[in-house]
């Protein structure tokens, strides 16, 4: 008798045009969107030139947001941008994103509409796992396979197996999606999840903002998943229907699904959380921080650089000053989250603080610019990755946070919770 | 018998202890001010400890502005600003500003009272000549003389001639201080001022804002000059008394000064002008331009990134959108402008109209970042140089203009005059 589908395996079975599929399984899929970024996609560009073919499957999609060094960082991110840019003309892609009507990849597509219940997505960045907070498919892949995806449409999945988190209860004050997904990265360890679905499910699903799943599934790959899922509730629906005219569909996991383990957490036990280097699973509560001095903070990233990220910086920041001697640098994640911000007050509050309020940009994430370190300086960063010389140089430290945990910091100048400055 | 002074040789003079200069004689000057930013600070610094004293001459008269490769672009330029902010704590620099705090040095220091009348400020970059909008005697300086500054509080000059510059009439709309200057470097080219000062006199004087006049001043040094200086006036005191505690002098020249030469400009008869490549006194007026498409569009800079200039950008892009396939991007120069930019709905047309809004940075200017061109692209820029690879490879083009060429350009795709677009 065949066993039941996680949702991830429906999805897949869907797309590959199959009734059922199986955790190891190899399938051929088509594909809602292949996306990539000023990175990547010029690697892929060369790739499908090399197929000999002249049209991409569909030019609407496909989209290719070059967010990493831009605006332009330098001379070769600037060929590249122009690669991408002439390359997007020359097909005809729609959802090519130019500097200024743009922002971070994963911030943008769900914003745009592009990315919606039941796709299946890959991009060309690890971090694509994001959309699954849209109880879609979306995983990250090679510039190989962007170029396979660009030219055919499909790729090849091996169906993974998946754990299953079942949420109950609520967050405490101050604790968010961020702090939820370093627990259980700290739980679990960076290859805690490899090559598998995490499905959050639970009552504890509907406490939970959409822009805190956009956090947690983005954070999926940090655990070394495949990707990250949330069922399709009605917050979820609400983000999606003004947001495009596609119709989306809501998969759900067959009650006699097998996972490979479960595992149960109450939101109200989660505490505020921050990864210590060079490791995300290298987590302590921040009860457990001792005296962490920091240099700088950073607010922003596919991961948090959504408008309630900033909301929750405003609140803390509000008529208090960055500590002597810290930068604080805040990147919304897109023009529109920046736009919010300015009409919400949000950025009039960031500046009076003393803090840097930047385009958007993946910038200093992944050791960019936009704020890279020196030697010996510490960092806190609502980013996904403290790897070392992740945000500079190879004796640099990064520890991720939520924003509340770093925007207090940044007023400290050490890792506190907010209520040491509130 | 003596012959009389120019404004500058008055200043010169006062500050060397002399009741009398003549042009070409080297006299040992007390300094107001001596300031340095990110990229010339650390060789004055190294220069400084070679000098094997452990204290500057004066606290209170150093300005240090990490903004040319800040917030940190990469591992080398975060390890410049370490060593500038770490000489900064040491020797307990007052007028240290960190990320955040700050902006683009030439438009931070007069907004916050550091340049006042009667003033001699030296500066480890080329556009301190900024300050004679305010009757300064201000001038750039290698980092070897900025570290003797540190140390000593004196700096040699040899005292210069001066042209004088006798402006009549008023600008018509749309034209600003941007185009007086561009106009002038046209007629007396690149080294038309070398070493000289260039002193702006008669009744157009007072039709000239301070932004505008900060404009001027700032590419005096695109001429050769050793500086440019403008009489006090009621506006430029207009703009000193709340900034500052300590006391101005204002400085005449005498009637008899002498001139090595004199030109009347008619400032109603200025037209919008633009600088070719690839050098600044390479002008056309915009009835001339011809067909010129651009890829990118630069407003900011320690040249035009004041709040009139943000203004004027204001008024032209609203409710426009940036021509598809083109980069605005607008750098304030300064947080306060910033947050103006802000509180006066400035901000949001620019997101609106699908600009890039850049925390205030030196960046794209010199090449450092943040929009940089890439083989064959050519911007129209509000800065002061547009020497071959100025902004990025060295087969792209700069084109130099005023914010409200630029900004109309921008939404234009080519260099045009605001009227083809409003």
């Amino acid at each position: 008798m065949k066993k039941g589908m996680t949702m991830t395996q429906k999805i897949i079975a869907a797309h590959a045009g199959l009734d059922y599929v199986e955790a190891g399984q190899l399938v051929n899929a088509n594909l809602d969107l292949v996306l990539g970024n000023d990175i990547t996609s010029p690697v892929a560009i060369k790739e499908f030139r090399k197929l000999g073919i002249d049209k991409v499957f569909d030019k609407n999609k496909i989209a290719l947001v070059p967010d990493h060094f831009t605006p332009n960082k330098d001379i070769k991110s600037a060929e590249h941008c122009k690669l991408v840019r002439e390359f997007a003309y020359e097909m005809e892609i729609v959802n090519y994103f130019e500097v200024g009507e743009m922002g971070i990849e994963h911030a943008l597509l769900p914003e745009k509409g592009l990315t919606i219940p039941g796709d299946i997505v890959i991009g060309a960045d690890s971090h694509t796992c994001t959309y699954g907070a849209l109880g879609a498919f979306s995983t990250g892949v090679g510039s190989t396979d962007m170029a396979v995806g660009m030219a055919t449409g499909k790729a090849w999945f091996k169906v993974p197996e998946a754990i299953k988190f079942v949420l109950k209860g609520k967050f405490n004050k101050w604790v968010s999606g961020k702090d939820l997904i370093l627990h259980i990265i700290g739980m679990i360890g960076v290859d805690g999840a490899l090559y598998k679905s995490m499905e959050f499910v639970g009552e504890g699903v509907k406490e939970i903002s959409m822009d805190g799943r956009f956090t947690i599934a983005n954070m999926a790959i940090e655990a070394g998943a495949k990707n990250g899922i949330f069922p399709v509730d009605e917050k979820a629906l609400e983000y999606v229907k003004d947001r495009t005219d596609r119709e989306w569909k809501v998969f759900e996991a067959d009650e006699n699904a097998e996972y490979s383990k479960v595992i149960e957490i109450d939101l109200s036990e989660v505490k505020p959380t921050v990864s210590f280097p060079h490791l995300p699973d290298n987590t302590r509560t921040i009860d457990n921080v001792g005296e962490v001095k920091i240099d700088q903070a950073v607010i922003g990233s596919c991961t948090n650089g959504r408008i309630e990220d900033l909301r929750v910086t405003a609140e803390i920041l509000k008529g208090k000053k960055v500590k002597k001697g810290v930068r604080l640098i805040i990147l919304p994640g897109t023009q529109s989250i920046y736009l919010q911000a300015i009409e919400e007050g949000l950025a009039k509050v960031f500046i009076e603080a003393g803090a840097v309020l930047s385009t958007p940009t993946c910038g200093p994430c992944l050791g960019g610019y936009m704020g890279i370190l020196a030697k010996g300086e510490r960092a806190i960063s609502t980013t996904n990755r403290n790897f070392v010389g992740r945000m500079g140089h190879p004796e640099s430290e990064v520890y991720l946070a939520s924003p509340a945990i770093a925007a207090a910091s940044a007023i400290a100048g050490k890792i506190v919770s907010p209520e040491e400055v509130l």
